[in-house]
């Protein structure tokens, strides 16, 4: 409940990880992997800025890539579900889009740091675990795309390439993750209306 | 020239490190970084890359950080000359900010492995050469918002928030470099191309 990502009203950062300890293991592994990267930091180091024995780490994880595995799977599982909330919220797709665009930015300046190891650490998952991830990017995609592909059809919008729109939107939004600072002269809340403005223009949304 | 990043009629990578030894270490050091994370990697990992001996990295390098500023201060100072070029190019607003996000994306998406160590090592630079990099950022950043100002003083443009719509298409551009894919279905210029239409739109210029 206490790292300094946790920005606003949401949830505290990793709840849904029991018991406290695994939560506080995890909590650890993302500053370490965030400052150090994923390759120079050992599960000693983590267990160490959790205030634990490496052996009590292990009743948790069997490996740092079990713990890497877990923040990018409830990272990539967090995204999705505020890209579909906003697809499935109702109202005119440059609506909905706008409120895709506006939650997943929040979420990537409000945990800039999680954001920042989910995205660049990939090629160290596991083959099967980085298959797993794929898909759930690959569903990401597939949510942007088919509202962008709703206002085409609707006459909402003008867009000549809508995967490649897709990939320019969802980029434009994860890259937040690398360059916002919360002590910036932007809100999560700030960058998030820009943001829905600038994609609505991307799109040549009718309003 | 060996490097698996040229990809065209761009001069060799880092031929303008010389002697050759410099350059081959400097190259080693760009492919150590991106693949296993500055922290992680050892002068040693990058003279065995090499083909030479730690002795011989120190005759050219005193220390990883200067490596790792060297690598810097050639990219930006890269990303610099292709946005100033595309600026001072002659033409409409318009013409010149789509010149200057077609080669800005163009060098993120061939030299996508130097780019990602050069944004996502920052961090890791000295204060001074971390300020030094700063400085050369600004000024790519005041390159782009003078097009964006001038289109907007002639007419051409319509940006409710300059700082805001410059940073968005910086970053926008910047992150090509995390999930460009040589083997992938775009190459560099139809990236470039897509990416300049959709900055216009993001300014609403008028054509």
């Amino acid at each position: 409940m206490s790292t300094a990502e946790e920005t606003d009203g949401d949830s505290a950062p990793w709840a849904e990880v029991t018991p406290e300890a695994a939560r506080r293991l995890l909590v650890a592994a993302v500053d370490a992997f965030a400052e150090r990267g994923y390759h120079a930091t050992t599960t000693r180091d983590i267990a160490g800025r959790a205030g634990m024995s490496p052996a009590a780490l292990y009743i948790h994880y069997r490996t740092k890539e079990e713990l890497l595995h877990r923040i990018s799977r409830i990272g990539h599982d967090r995204a999705l579900f505020v890209l579909e909330a906003a697809a499935d919220g109702g109202g005119t797709a440059a609506e909905r889009l706008a409120e895709a665009v506006r939650s997943f930015v929040r979420w990537h300046a409000e945990r800039h740091t999680t954001a920042r190891v989910v995205q660049y650490e990939l090629d160290a998952l596991g083959e099967e675990h980085r298959a797993e991830i794929v898909e759930l990017r690959r569903r990401s995609d597939a949510v942007v795309r088919r509202i962008i592909g709703e206002g085409v059809r609707a006459g909402e919008f003008d867009v000549p390439d809508v995967p490649g729109t897709t990939l320019a939107v969802l980029s434009l939004c994860i890259d937040v993750a690398r360059w916002f600072n919360a002590q910036g002269s932007r809100t999560p809340d700030e960058v998030g209306e820009l943001y829905a403005d600038l994609v609505l223009r991307m799109v040549a949304a009718k309003r």
